[in-house]
């Protein structure tokens, strides 16, 4: 085979090169509306730095795509740690430990060049939009969009930079300030990063939701007090921040009703389709609503490293890549919290 | 009849006094579902001033109160000019000419104290909710919701004050910066108040409505370029921010195709009843939509004593207040911008 590459020539970039060498990988593939353990040609985009998954994560966004959600086709998959095999553009990445932004953007754009790709209209994100994801043995990203991990910070910690970068960019949005009254409303693991992570600026966070063993996970880790859905509903205009991050419709207005007027309300998970909503009482009670996504990787990093956030109290389960399908299902399951796959048995 | 009340020694606030005294004036009421001019009593709210009503103007609020919005009953009208009859609390007042703040607060609760009466629990609102309104010959408001008018300002401009007030109250909650792109979607009253406003402080204006007679009005007296909706809507993701106030749930959706990522969209205009949304959206772009309600008074004076908003061309139309009825059948009617009542021919 190696004599034929050579004697035809194929660059390392090109698709034949990957047939011929024979280089093919596991991974997680949602297709024709079918998720499936598949065999496919190990990743090869242009310019962009080859990583060998370590481990990754399983969020609900995972979940949602195989629901069709988005209109994904490909490798899923966003949160991971993986060792980067391959890096042109920068060598000295190679062997580093990294996990990575999601976002890719052009690198051309207005946003881009302001250094923002997170909006860039142009973008792919990792096993979401226009690009295969992580559940996999391999995966490519920009080497712009990697961060090496700090040797404090374990494989099964780093997987939840993403997620943590998520929770803790809502204070890059919306300030938080030791007197403030703060709830989320949603006990996932979402709803517990976020609790945990505005903890660490409100003295008074409140995590709101419909599973009492869940609440009592987030308290034992945190500094929150975990309250069952029903009894919240007693705390009506208590709040100046509330985070809706159980994903539910009724989630918006369960938030509503707890905020004070001239409040701030985090949407930090989506619902699809169209709910319905009660736009009046944004405006009479002069309501802010605050679209949150996706966060920086650098601050995530450093609570972890700091210890400031123990993570590890939301793994569930692990399964190695090749058992993807059961680790999936298993995800999906009440009370289950992270689901990890491992590459690496 | 003066004989009785000394007799029987009735109090000035007692309500048979007004009675017994024959204290009458006509209203703009409604009452059962239906709007008619009716002779009540003359108000008399404890602790309160009384304001002789010069001219009032009829606001959207008061057509959708009519078609049942609010639930409310009783006199309508919010936005006033008037000389203050009465002040025991405050008799310097006696003969100013006034307009008023139309959240009356309880004056105790937290909110209060803090300053903000526009939120307190248990206010009550000018012929919103809970209070007689201004389309009458007379009116109540505590003292400490008068604000004196100067005299540069005549009576036509200074009833819309408080209009002004809601608009410009944007620049409150929402940072403008010359060099950020606006818009403002509704070429109604509201809408080009809102445009005229905003426009004081963006360099770059734009006025999204249907009607080209009315962003030709617009466009007359402010900083603002009309745009007719077909033509916006090539205009995708070009702005900064976007105030919605066309009062149409269509508005809603417009204003967020027009918004960047990490735009701003303020509501202004409330929608009654419950429309859809795609919440997704706002997530995704991290838009930020605030709700936006009342403003203050005194900035909204200085404009107009500074001529900084032109007020005075967009009165369609005066009637006397014993024409109310038909008045509000005109205010109803297209292409009719602000019907004022005069209650001194």
């Amino acid at each position: 085979m190696i004599i034929h590459i050579e004697r035809f020539n194929y660059e390392k970039d090109d698709f034949f090169y990957h047939i011929l060498k024979n280089e093919y990988m596991k991974a997680l593939s949602f297709k024709d509306n079918k998720l499936k353990l598949a065999e496919i040609e190990k990743p090869h985009r242009k310019n962009e730095a080859l990583i060998r998954v370590v481990k990754s994560g399983i969020c609900n966004t995972d979940l949602e795509i195989v629901r069709g959600y988005a209109g994904f086709e490909g490798t899923i998959g966003h949160e991971f740690v993986g060792v980067v095999e391959e890096a042109t553009d920068s060598p000295e990445l190679v062997g580093k430990r990294v996990v990575g932004e999601i976002n890719a953007g052009c690198g051309t754009c207005d946003r881009c060049r302001k250094g923002d790709s997170r909006h860039c209209e142009n973008r792919t994100v990792l096993g979401i939009i226009g690009r295969d994801g992580c559940h996999a043995e391999f995966l490519n990203l920009p080497t712009r969009n990697l961060f090496e991990v700090p040797d404090e910070v374990s494989d099964e910690q780093a997987v939840f930079a993403e997620p943590l970068a998520a929770a803790y960019g809502i204070t890059e949005q919306v300030e938080i300030l030791p007197e403030m009254q703060v709830a989320v409303v949603g006990d996932g693991k979402l709803g517990i990063l976020c609790a945990w992570s505005l903890a660490l600026k409100s003295g008074n966070l409140k995590l709101i939701g419909k599973h009492r063993n869940k609440l009592d996970t987030a308290e034992q880790s945190g500094d929150v007090e975990g309250i069952l859905l029903d009894d919240a509903k007693k705390m009506k205009r208590e709040f100046d921040v509330v985070v809706e991050a159980s994903g539910a419709e009724s989630g918006f207005e369960t938030a509503l009703d707890l905020l004070k007027p001239r409040g701030k309300l985090v949407l930090k998970s989506t619902f699809s389709g169209k709910p319905t909503w009660e736009a009046w009482r944004v405006v009479v009670d002069e309501i802010t609503i605050v679209g949150s996504r996706c966060g920086l990787f650098s601050p995530a990093l450093d609570l972890l490293k700091e210890g400031k956030i123990n993570v590890e109290t939301l793994i569930s389960d692990e399964f190695p890549l090749s058992d993807g399908i059961k680790a999936m299902e298993k995800a999906g399951q009440k009370n289950v919290m992270k689901v990890l796959l491992s590459m690496t048995n």
